[in-house]
C-alpha cells in the first residue's frame, strides 16, 4: 500500500468540510507533521493561529455518509525539544471558592522533551519540591475528527460526534480510532500534539508540541458509528463528548452498547450484563467547551 | 492493640449520630459482618430492610470535630456464597431515548461466588454468547462513612462529605480511608459489601453479598480533611460526591489540592503543577442520588 | 376550627423526626413565629444557631405515610424592622473566570423593612447610583417541610422530596402548598423568611428576616404525591429540587405529568400536550446545595 | 431610512460566515420571509430541508469584529393558517424512569392558526379534556443570530454566543436583540418562526410556522457584548446558551453583571447588588443541543 509523505503549508481551526490537501485510499499510510496548539512548527516557529491549527483534511477515497472510518496511529514523535504547558488548574475544575486561590492563567512553563529517553522535564523550576520534575512522555493526538454533518465547521477548540478536541490521554501511538463518517470523503483532520497529559487536561494544557505523524486509513463500509470508538490491546472504548460529564457517559454509555451488540452479536440484555459488571471509564477532558468521557471494556470479556 | 469481635443485632439505613454499638480506641481492630444492600446476612435471610443496612456505629474514643479518622480496611471476605445483581444499565446513564430498549429493572441475576478461587459466575446464563461468564472477584464495600455534622441522618442511599453510598470499587482490602470527623467520637458505620463492581456502578448494584469485615482504627487529632480521602500501595485519592460528575470532579480536585500542600508541603503552584500533569479519575459511583468520582495522583510523584 | 398560638423555644437545623412541639387536626390553624436563617428573633437577639432554625415541627393527626400534607400560607408577616442579606453574588451563579472580581462573601448589608408601607430600604448605601435602593417587600418562607422517609434528618440548608430550603419566592401568602407524607403525623417544620429575595437567591440571602407566621393544614388522604406541589390564584405549580438544575427541571416536570393526569383526570397524551404549549418554569434557588426549579401551568388550561 | 423587500431563494443549514444575500445599512428595515423549521413555506410547500432553514445571511454595513449588532424585532406575522408541533414532551426533560411512558416523537399535531383573531386551534383534538384547546398565539423567533468567530459554521439546531436555536418565547415583535459581531458586515440569519411556544420547548416545538418578518437593524460601533442581550418595554435581558442550565445561568448573569456595569455606569459592588435583589429568570429552551436560559432586570429598578 502507498506511503504519502505529505508537508502541511496551512491548517485549519474549524474542522469542516474543507477542500482536501490530499486523497488517500483505503490502505494508505500518511507520514506528515502536526504544529502546536499556537501554531508553532518544528523551528519554533508561529507559522498559524491557534486554536488548535489542523494539518488536513485528507479525503479518503471511497468514504460515504453511514461507513465508519478506521485510522490507526502508526507512529506520534515529538519533532522538537521545546514543549509547553499552562502551571494553574482551570477555573472550572475547582470548587468556585477554590477560584481566587488558583494560579494566574497566563502563566506558562516549558518543558525540555527528550524524545529518546522518552522523558520531559521542566526547563525552570517553580519550586523546590519538585525540582525539575522530570516525567515519562506519553505522545498523544489532542484533536482529531472528520468533517461534521450538515456543513457544519467546528471549532477546534470543542468536540462533539465527528471527534475533535476531546484530548484523551489514551489516543496514542498503537491505537486504532473509528470515526463515523459525515461527509464524501470522510475529510480527516488532525492536529494538537502533547508530548503527555494528565487525565481531564485540567490545566487545559498538555505538554504542548508539534509532532511528526504517522497513521492509516481503512473504511468499513456500510459499518455505521454514532461516536468515535477506539480499540487498544487491551480495550474496546468509544467517547461522549458533551457537557456536562455525566452527558458525555450517557453518550460513550448508548455507543458501547451498541457497539457490542454490532460487533460481538450480543443480545441488548447480554450487553447490558457485560457492561454493567465490567465496564470501565476514563476522563477525556474536562476543559474544553464539550467535555469528554472514554467508556471502556476489557477485550479478554469479549465473546469470541 | 485490643481486636473487638462484634455480631451485630440491628443496623441503620441512615448515618447519623446514632447510639453506639462499641466504644473503641485508636489502634484498636474490629472484626465484623455486614448485610447485603436489602437486608439478607450470611445464610440469605433478611434480618433488616434497605437500602443498605449499615453495622455500627463504632465510636471512637477521643475523636473530636476538626480530627480525622483513620480506617484500614484490613479484610473483606464475603461469607455466603451467593450474590446478586442487576443485569440492566440504570436508566440515567443512558442517552435518553436508549431508555425505553433497556431491560426490566426488576430483574435480578443471582452469582454463585467461590472465595477460594476468587470467582464469580452467573448461577443462570441469560444468553449463549457469555454463558456462565466467569468473572474475578474484587470484594470492596459500598457504603460507609461517619456522622454527618449538624446532626443530620443521611440516606444510605447517597453520598456526601460524609463519605456514605460512594460505590467506588476501590475501596477494598489494604486501602486506608480517612474520614472528616463532623461528630465527637466519628462514629464510623459500615456495609453494603459487592464481591465485585463495574465502574459507575452502572446497572445500580455490583455482585451484592454479605461480609467479614476486619478493620483498624487511627486518628489524626487536628488534622482537617473535607471529603473522605484513601490511599493504597501506589496511589493518595480523594473523593467528591455529589451532581453532576463536573462537581465531583471539582469538590476531589479541590480536595487533592489541600491535601497535597497539607501532607506534602507543597506550595500552592506546585501543587497546581503536580495535579496539571498527573493526575488522574476514576468514576466512583454514577447512579446514587449522589454521583462519586475519585481523584488520584500517583505517589511516585510526591516529594518525600 | 381551633386557632393554636405556639411560641416556640427551641429549633432545628435538620428537617426530620424530631418530637413535635404541637398536636394539630387537620382543619387547624397555628400561629407562630420563625426566627431569620441566623437564629435571630423579633428583637434581633441571637436565640439559636445556623443554618435555618425551623419552628416545629407540628404534628398532624390522622396524616400517615401516602397521604398529602395540604398547608395554606395565611399570612407572613415580619415581625421587625432590620432585615439583612449579602450584596455579592454567589461564586457558583457567576462564569469560573468572574469569580475572582466578586464582592466578599463577608460582607453583609442591611435593610429597613417597613411592614406598613411593605418597602426595604438599604441602612446605609454601598453607592451613589443605587442610593438607599427602595424595593417592594414580598414576605416568603425559604425553607420549610415535612419530615423525609427512612428516618433521615436533611439539613435545613438543603431541599429535597420533603420540601426544605427551597428558596422560592413564590411561597408567599395566599399560597397552598401541598407535601407529601413520609412519616406518621407528617411532621411540618418552618422558618427562614425573606421579606423579599430574587430570583435564585444568587446571592445566597433575600432580605432575612423574623416572621409572624398563620397557617392552615388540611389532609389529602390517600392522595399520593412526590415533591412539593403549589396553588395560587392563576397557577398550579411543582418543584425539583437536585442539582444540575436540570434535573430539578426533569423532577418538577414528571411530576406535574402526574398531577394533571391524578387532578384533572387528563390522559398522558393530554398531559403531555398541555404541558407542552402552555408550561412556564421559575427558577427558585441555585444558591443551596440542592436548588430548586418550579413548573407552573396556568389555571385557565386547566379542564373542568 | 430605506426599507428592502428580500424574498429569500435558498436557505442555510448553518449560521456561519456565508455569503451575504443582501448588504443593508445601520438604520434600515427588511422585509422578508421564513420558512419553519421543516423548510415549509407559506404554501405549505417544502422548499428546503430541516434543520432551521435560516433566510440570509444580511451584511450590515461597517459592522466589525468587536461592535454589537442591534435588532429591531417590528413585525412577526404568521403567513400560512397550518402550524405543527410534537404533542409529547422530550426524552431529556423527565426523569429518565418516565421516558418509556411519554408519547411516541413521531407523532405530530396540527394546529389552525388565525392570525387575526389571534388564537391556534388543534385541527384535531387528541382528547375530550382538552378538546381543541384554543390557545392564544405570541410569535416568536425560534433561531437567529450572526456568524460565529473562527470560521465556525454552527448548526441551526443548536446555539452559542453568536446565538442560534435559542427556542426563547420572549423574541417577539417589539423586542431589541444585541448580537455580538464576530465578522465583518455580522452577517445576520433568522428563521424557525413559531406561532407559540410553551417555556423550555420541552416537546421540541413550538407551533411551528412560516412568517413574514419585518426587522431594523443598527450598530453599537466599538461597543462589546459576550451573548446575545435584549430589550423590551419592563425588561433588559441577557441570554446564556450551554448546557446544563446552570452554566446558561452562569453566562447570562455574568453577561448582566457586565452589561449593568457598561450601561448603567454601574460599580461591580453595586451591579451585584441589584442583581442580587432584583433579577429574574426564565427557562429559553431545554431541548436543543445547547439549552438558554435568560436573565431579566426590571427596567425601572435601573438607575438614569
Amino acid at each position: 500500500m502507498p506511503t504519502h509523505n505529505f508537508t502541511p503549508d496551512h491548517y485549519h481551526n474549524t474542522i469542516g468540510s474543507h477542500p482536501p490537501v490530499l486523497h488517500i485510499a483505503p490502505g494508505d499510510t500518511v507520514i506528515t507533521t502536526t504544529v502546536d496548539a499556537w501554531g508553532m512548527d518544528d523551528t519554533e516557529k508561529k507559522v498559524t493561529d491557534g486554536p488548535n491549527p489542523m494539518t488536513g483534511p485528507f479525503y479518503i477515497e471511497g468514504a460515504e455518509v453511514g461507513d465508519t472510518l478506521v485510522v490507526h496511529i502508526d507512529r506520534l514523535t515529538p519533532n522538537r525539544i521545546t514543549g509547553w504547558g499552562r502551571p494553574g488548574l482551570a477555573q472550572n475544575v475547582v470548587d468556585p471558592a477554590a477560584v481566587p486561590a488558583l494560579p494566574s492563567r497566563d502563566l506558562t512553563v516549558y518543558w525540555d522533551v527528550d524524545t529518546a529517553a522518552r522523558t520531559a522535564t521542566l526547563r525552570q523550576p517553580i519550586g523546590a519540591k519538585l525540582g525539575k520534575f522530570p516525567l515519562s512522555i506519553n505522545p498523544m493526538i489532542g484533536c482529531f475528527g472528520v468533517a461534521p454533518a450538515d456543513g457544519q465547521a467546528i471549532s477546534t477548540a470543542t468536540s462533539a460526534e465527528h471527534g475533535g478536541n476531546m484530548d484523551y490521554n489514551g489516543f496514542v501511538e498503537g491505537v486504532t480510532v473509528y470515526f463515523p463518517v459525515f461527509q464524501s470523503g470522510a475529510l480527516f483532520h488532525l492536529g494538537d500534539g502533547h508530548a503527555l497529559q494528565g487525565d481531564g487536561e485540567m490545566s487545559g494544557t498538555g505538554v504542548e508540541i508539534s509532532f511528526e505523524v504517522q497513521f492509516t486509513v481503512e473504511l468499513l463500509k456500510g459499518v455505521k458509528s454514532g461516536w468515535p470508538r477506539g480499540e487498544n490491546a487491551e480495550y474496546i472504548f468509544t467517547t461522549g463528548n458533551a457537557r456536562p460529564l455525566d452527558q458525555c457517559v450517557q453518550n460513550a454509555t448508548t455507543e458501547m452498547l451498541a457497539w457490542l451488540q454490532q460487533r460481538c452479536g450480543l443480545s441488548a440484555a447480554e450487553a447490558n450484563l457485560l457492561m454493567g459488571f465490567t465496564v470501565e471509564y476514563e476522563v477525556g477532558n474536562m476543559f474544553d467547551p464539550a467535555y469528554t468521557m472514554i467508556c471502556k471494556i476489557p477485550k479478554r470479556y469479549l465473546p469470541e
